[in-house]
C-alpha cells in the first residue's frame, strides 16, 4: 500500500468540499420534493443556484486542474484498479468535460430549462405542443452548442450520451436497438393478438395505503435496504437520492386501487438505494461514491423490480405474506394468477407504465427522434406526427393526444437530451448481469422463493456496488460478465418468460 | 426613493450568496433533527462544516469589508429607518464582530463543543458532573478568549451576551434580575404554601397523539401560521427554523399522557414561526430577515404560549373545540378547571418544565453562575454545590442529582455562555409588549375569546415582525412601547394573574 502523498491528500480535501456542497444541494432538492411548502420555491431556487455555482466553480478551478495534473504524475505506475489511480483517472475525465462547457452555456441552459419546464407543464395539461415547441427549439439549440463544446468524432449524439453513459457510443446503442426492434416488434404483435390470455383484475383490488406502505417497507428490509442508513418518504414521482453511502433516501407513491404502483416503484427505487448503500466507504466524498453510469444504476433498479419482483419465486415467497397484510382480501388468489397479472403485456401510450416487453420500444422511439432533432432531420413542428408514426409502427397504438404522446416526459423540458437510452441500457445490463448471477448461484430461484435475498445482494455488492464509479460501464460489464453488452441475454429472458406466459 | 447604487447592489448580491449557504445549512440541520437516519451523522457533520466555513469565509472577506465601507459612505445621509441604511448599519456591526474573532478560535470551539456534547450526553445519563467538568473548563476558557477578542468595557459577560442580545449590558440584566428576585422569591414561597389550591389532574388524561396533532394544527392555523409558507414536523426537542420568510419549519413532540407538552410547545414554536413569516419580503437574503435578537424572538413565542395560550379567553374559545376533538374525554371539564390547571405553579428542578412564575428564577441562577465562571469566582468542581444552593434559595427545592441539576441544559456543552438571559428577557419583553397591545386594542380579551387572533397578529406584524433585524432590541422596545425594558409589566401581570388563581 502506498503512503498517501501530499498532492493526493490535497486533492481529496478539495473534492470533499465540492461533494459536501453537491450533497447539500441534494438534501435541498429532496426536501423540495418531499416536504417543502409551496411558498418555499423562490428562495429554494436561489439557494440551489448558489450551491451549484459554488460546486462548479470550485471543481473547475485552475487549482483543481493543477492538483489533478500533479496526481496523474504520482499515480502513473499504480494499479489501475486502486482507489487512488481510479480517483485520478475518473475525476480527470469529469474535470476535462466540465472545463469544456462554458459556464455561460450552463447558466443559459438552466435559465431556458426553468422557463421550458413551466411551459411544458401547461402544454401537457392542455395537450398543446405548439406552446412547448419554441422552448424545445432553444433546448435543442443549446444542446447542440454543448455537444460542439464537448466534441465528438462520429455522431453529435455521442457527446450528449457520454454525459450520462460514459464512453457509450451512439452507433453501439443504435446496433443494440436494431437487434431489439427486429425481435420485439413482431413479438409485441404476437402478444397483442393473445391480449386476453392474462387476467390482471387482481391488480385493481382496493388495498389500504397503510397496508401497502407496511408491505413495501417489509420487502425493502427483506431485500437488504438498511433503514439505519436510509429512509423512505412519499413524493409525487418516486426517486432515489443519496447524501452519503450511509444516508440514502427513497420515495414512493401509493394508489389505493392499484397496488403495483407502490410495490414495484418501491422495489425499483430500493434497487437504486441498495447500489448507493453498497458503495465502499473509502470512496465517500470523492465523487466516486455514485453509480458507474445512469444505465448501470438503472440495471440495479430494474434487476430488483423485474428480474426479482416480477419473478415466480418472488411471488411464491410473498403472496402468503401479502395475504397476511391484507386479511381476507387476497385469499382466493394463487401464485400463478398474481405472477401472470404483474407480467401482463399491453402496448400503451405511456413509457413509465410500460411492461418489460414494450418498454424498450418507447425508448428507441425517443432515441431516434433525439438524433433526428440534433441532426436537423425533423422539423419540430412535425415532431408530434413523427412520434405518433413511430408509436404505430413499433407498438401498434397511436396516442389520442400529445399529452399522452410527445409531451409525456419531463426530460426535454429539463434540458436533457441523450438521457433516455440509459433506461433501455439498464434493462439490457440487468439481463446480462442476471445471466452471470445464475451461473454463479445455480440455486438462485430456490433461494429467492425462500426469501433468501442476501445471496443475490452479496453478489451484486461484491461485483458491482462497492466499486462506485471506478469503472466505466463497458469496463464493468467486462469484469462482471466477461463480455461487452449485447441484447442476447435480454431477448432470451423475454422469450422464455413471456413465451411461457402467453403460450408460444 | 433612492435609485440603488452599484455598490449597494453588489453588497446585496454578496450577502444573498452568504445567506443562501446559511439557509442551506439550516435545511441540513432541520433534516438532521427530523428525518435523518442514524447512519447519516458523519457525512452530515462534514457537509455542515464545509457550508459554515464557506459562509464565514465569504462574509468576513476583505471584499465584503470594502463594499460595506463604500456603502456606509453612500447611505450616510439616508433615513435611519430605510432598508438600505439599516442594512449597512446592522451588517457592519455583524461584520466587525465576525472579523474580531480569529477563525482558529471558532474552529477550536466547534471542535471542543463536539467532544463536550458527547461527554455531556454521557454525564447527564449517569448524573456524573466530573465527567463533564474538564470539557466545561475548556469551553469557559475559549469563551473568555472570544470575549477578549470581541472586547468589552464593563463586564466580560457583556461581550458574550452581545452575541445573542445586541447592545444589552450585563449590568442592565443584573438590575432587572434583582427586581425580579426581590419580588418572585417570596411569591414562590407564598404559592408553595398553597400548593394544593390548583388541581392539575386534567392535564394527565390520556389523549390520542393523532387528536393532539390535529388540535395543535388547528390552533396554529387559527393564530395565523400559514401552512402554504411553512409546516410542522415531529422532533425530540421542539424548535423553529426558517429557510426563507416563505418557508418556516416548526417541530413539536407528543406525549399521549400529558397534552400540554404538545399544545404549548406547538403554540410556543408557532410564535417564533409567526415572527419569521412576518418579516418583510424586501429583507429576504440580506441577513436582516430574522428576529431582532434571541430575546425579542422569545418574546413572540412566550407571548403566544403564555399571554395568549394560558389566558382565560383562550380556553373560553378552545375548550369546546378540544371537547369536540376528543369526544367524551373532556365533557366534564369547565373553563375554570382547565385555565387553573394549565397555570399551576410548582417549583421544580427542570427549567424547560417551569411555570411562568418560577421560570425566570431558573434563568437568574444560570446568569449568576456564568458570570462567576467567567470571572473566576467559582471553581468548576464547586459548580454543582453552587447550583444546588441557589436552587434552594430561589425555588426552595434541591435537585436529587446533577442530571436534574447542573447538567440539565445542552447550552454549555454547545459552547454557548451568555445565551440563557435571553429567555428571561423574552418573558419581560412579552409582558411589556402586551401592555401596549391592550392599550391599543382595548377589547382584546373579548376578541381572543371569540377566536379573533388576527387583530393581535396584525399589530405584532406591523410593530415588530416586518422590521426583522433592522432595530436593536432597545430601539425596538422604545419604538413599540415608548420606554426601555423594565420588570414592571411582567411583575404586574404575574401578581394579577396568579394572585387571582391562588387567592391573595
Amino acid at each position: 500500500m502506498h503512503e498517501e502523498p501530499e498532492a493526493l491528500r490535497q486533492l481529496r480535501t478539495r473534492l470533499g468540499e465540492v461533494w459536501d456542497i453537491r450533497r447539500a444541494a441534494a438534501v435541498l432538492e429532496w426536501d423540495q420534493l418531499t416536504n417543502m411548502p409551496p411558498g418555499g420555491a423562490a428562495a429554494r431556487a436561489e439557494q440551489l443556484a448558489t450551491l451549484q455555482k459554488t460546486a462548479h466553480t470550485w471543481f473547475t478551478s485552475d487549482e483543481m486542474g493543477q492538483l489533478l495534473e500533479t496526481c496523474r504524475g504520482l499515480v502513473a505506475g499504480w494499479d489501475y484498479e486502486s482507489d487512488a489511480a481510479s480517483l485520478v483517472r475518473v475525476i480527470t475525465r469529469d474535470y476535462n468535460k466540465a472545463r469544456k462547457i462554458p459556464p455561460a452555456l450552463v447558466a443559459e441552459l438552466a435559465r431556458v430549462s426553468a422557463l421550458a419546464y413551466e411551459a411544458w407543464v401547461r402544454a401537457r395539461a392542455n395537450a398543446d405542443f405548439p406552446l412547448f415547441q419554441p422552448h424545445l427549439e432553444r433546448i435543442v439549440d443549446l444542446n447542440i452548442q454543448i455537444a460542439e463544446a464537448l466534441g465528438y468524432q462520429d455522431r453529435i449524439y455521442d457527446a450528449l450520451l457520454d454525459q450520462y453513459e460514459p464512453d457509450m457510443k451512439t452507433a453501439q446503442v443504435a446496433a443494440l436497438f436494431d437487434a431489439l426492434k427486429a425481435d420485439l416488434v413482431p413479438l409485441v404483435r404476437q402478444i397483442a393478438e393473445k391480449g386476453r390470455a392474462v387476467d390482471a383484475a387482481v391488480l385493481s383490488r382496493p388495498l389500504s395505503v397503510d397496508g401497502q406502505w407496511e408491505f413495501g417497507v417489509m420487502v425493502l428490509r427483506d431485500i437488504g435496504f438498511d433503514f439505519e442508513r436510509g429512509r423512505q418518504d412519499r413524493s409525487v414521482h418516486p426517486f432515489t437520492t443519496a447524501f452519503s453511502v450511509n444516508d440514502v433516501r427513497l420515495t414512493t407513491r401509493l394508489d389505493p386501487n392499484y397496488f403495483p404502483q407502490a410495490l414495484f416503484g418501491t422495489i425499483h427505487e430500493g434497487g437504486h438505494g441498495l447500489y448507493e448503500q453498497g458503495v465502499a466507504p473509502e470512496l465517500e466524498r470523492t465523487g466516486l461514491d455514485d453509480g458507474a453510469s445512469l444505465g448501470i444504476h438503472e440495471s440495479q433498479s430494474r434487476l430488483w423490480e423485474n428480474l426479482v419482483g416480477r419473478s415466480r419465486p418472488f411471488w411464491q415467497h410473498y403472496l402468503p405474506r401479502m395475504q397476511q397484510t391484507f386479511p381476507g382480501q387476497l385469499d382466493d388468489v394463487d401464485v400463478e394468477t398474481i405472477y401472470r397479472a404483474v407480467n401482463r403485456v399491453q402496448p400503451s401510450f405511456i413509457r413509465v407504465e410500460a411492461d418489460e416487453v414494450t418498454y424498450n420500444l418507447h425508448i428507441m422511439l425517443r432515441f431516434e427522434l433525439e438524433n433526428d432533432m440534433l441532426e436537423g432531420k425533423v422539423h419540430l413542428s412535425d415532431l408530434p406526427a413523427a412520434w405518433n408514426a413511430k408509436m404505430r409502427d413499433y407498438l401498434g397504438v397511436v396516442p389520442t393526444d400529445d399529452a399522452v404522446g410527445v409531451l409525456q416526459d419531463v426530460h426535454w423540458s429539463g434540458g436533457m437530451l441523450g438521457y433516455f437510452p440509459t433506461y433501455a441500457l439498464g434493462n439490457l445490463y440487468s439481463a446480462q448481469i442476471m445471466d452471470q448471477v445464475r451461473q454463479d448461484i445455480p440455486d438462485l430461484a430456490d433461494r429467492l422463493a425462500r426469501g433468501e435475498f442476501g445471496v443475490l445482494l452479496g453478489w451484486l455488492r461484491e461485483k458491482i456496488h462497492r466499486h462506485g464509479r471506478k469503472y466505466t460501464p463497458t469496463e464493468l460489464m467486462q469484469r462482471v460478465t466477461g463480455r461487452e453488452l449485447s441484447a442476447a441475454s435480454y431477448l432470451a429472458y423475454i422469450h422464455t418468460k413471456f413465451g411461457e406466459i402467453y403460450g408460444f
